[in-house]
């Protein structure tokens, strides 16, 4: 790298608005100072209150007014299309110009992937970019993709996919060889759906893949493989039930100790236990899911998104620039096609 | 009814064979006595032996010999053919010949699910039989379908999963107006792959359906729907995801607490809480999922099913031959066939 990073920020994305933002921002310089510059974009005035407040002065934050703003309950495609001078629209356009390296938005996740794709088009030989989360687990996390770009795929979609979450996992997570899995009802050939069918053979043939077969839901939250490919539609299905069977059951505990003064004790004893369990399967750590295969860097949070999310997610875009990740996907990719033709 | 239900129950499947069934064979009568009539199905030597032991001496169970097993990990369609001497095979001809009136194995899954296709057929009007699981929330639990007897569904099966569902959770559940959702990947009609953009106009169109419109995987564990209809191969991702993150948390929270002296101490504080929220979200008490639309009754248990999960398998059999679930099914399908002709 000739520069350090210039990472571009949805400022108006996310729940928490520019202040959780400009928090995220300020604790990642605190954690990387001179890796990376940062540019917010939206409402100037907003945003210059809440880097008041979060005592941003002197470090490398430029600021970029954007007029309009997308909403999370906005329809995707009608909003990409339509509101070119939204946050959202404005950096975009830095990114495609050239005057950013990434960008970031914790905003409505179906007008990012669609304002993304309209706006940075693909990467050479990249058929359908998609969406890549992480899921932790205790052998370290798994990247799941598809998660909801493309709800329809054909069997070659789903190879590069494999190609495009073992590059994110050797780069980002620091997988020697991943090994990647088929998500599938069963681990034998004969269970699937026809997408399943179709792509076991293609997988199997793939070049640079250590493609370990078909893999279980199950598999996600174990470690048995470092990425998971799959259909955009199961993708996102495994990601929401994921989190809401994990949500649900804090919820309720929560809620059974609340009135049993015994158990509130309890958890009290057992919070450096819980904490560090917490540590192991923090969503928050990994809040970033990048969109695979688009021509730059742009990746998607949570609308949910803390300062601290936002600080993790710096780091990961920081660390995806400044490894070259685009390249080594357009090579692997491309060595592929070689030599299956 | 003039006469009890007659229930067969294979005794060589699941992980514990006969001891754990002919277990809950003896819980159920405790608590049910009257009301219905086992027989066992398997090697008779064995759960004489499993019988003797549970003190089950007086209780009305019948036991027939088979001479074969389906393992665990058998090939489904293979063993459903060439093992008609299994203990599931005789105890689905002893159902076709009308001497049983509802069968249940906690046996391999796709075995039982090919069996019965095989052995006993569709209820007429039904396109396609699914196996239901009852997935248990805040709510009072949720009925998904099809969650693995068919990986590639029509929009016209998720109809007819709709209707069978809603039998189900209305007789079953005690739901009287059972609340339908079409899983999808965002609530707007929008969204989707082109399974749901299919179903979602005839799941609209039909009759006697209290339809809701598209839900999401995190719909399953609230209280916002009674019934989720879905395609075989998303079902069966979502129930697989959803009892690893549950296995997962509970596993690291007793791993992390092991090494940790106050934290032990602090479970035992938390133990009725806790215990209090397990009951809430208890698998075990409502481990058999019925195979609806199969000319018969047929339940499929856990592989893991204790006694105690057996004995809820034998409740809720008993109850859906006692309430007649098969004719509902029959009834509804056809007024709305009907009504859509």
């Amino acid at each position: 790298m000739t520069s350090i990073p210039r990472i571009g920020i949805d400022a108006m994305g996310g729940d928490f608005g520019p202040s959780a933002i400009a928090d995220g921002a300020v604790l990642a310089f605190r954690e990387m100072p001179g890796r990376f510059e940062v540019t917010l974009v939206g409402d100037e005035p907003e945003i210059r209150r809440a880097l008041k407040r979060a005592h941003a002065d002197g470090l490398p934050i430029q600021v970029v007014h954007a007029t309009e703003r997308i909403e999370m309950a906005e329809k995707a495609a009608a909003a990409a299309r339509k509101k070119s001078q939204s946050s959202l629209g404005v950096l975009t356009q830095l990114h495609k110009e050239g005057k950013l390296d990434a960008i970031f938005s914790a905003g409505n996740t179906g007008a990012v992937v669609a304002t993304a794709l309209l706006g940075l088009g693909r990467l050479e030989s990249v058929s359908r970019p998609a969406l890549a989360a992480f899921m932790p687990n205790p052998g370290g996390g798994t990247v799941v993709l598809d998660v909801g770009a493309n709800a329809e795929c054909k069997a070659s979609y789903l190879v590069q996919f494999a190609h495009m979450g073992s590059v994110y996992a050797r780069y980002l997570l620091g997988r020697d060889n991943p090994r990647v899995g088929l998500l599938s009802i069963g681990e034998e050939d004969t269970k699937g759906n026809d997408l399943v069918f179709e792509s076991l053979p293609l997988l199997r043939r793939a070049n640079h893949l250590n493609f370990i077969g078909n893999v279980e839901g199950r598999d996600v939250f174990r470690d048995t493989c470092d990425v998971v490919v799959t259909d955009g539609f199961t993708g996102n299905v495994v990601l929401k039930t994921a989190e809401s069977v994990a949500g649900l059951l804090f919820q309720r505990i929560r809620s059974e100790v609340a009135g049993d003064p015994m158990a509130m004790l309890g958890t009290v004893l057992m919070k450096p236990a819980l904490r560090r369990v917490m540590r192991q399967i923090d969503w928050e750590e990994h809040a970033a899911a990048p969109l695979l295969g688009v021509n730059g860097v742009c990746f998607i949070g949570h609308g949910r998104s803390s300062s601290r999310a936002i600080r993790s997610a710096i780091r990961t875009v920081t660390t995806f620039v400044e490894k070259r990740v685009n390249e080594h996907i357009r090579e692997e990719i491309e060595a592929d096609r070689d030599t299956a033709a």
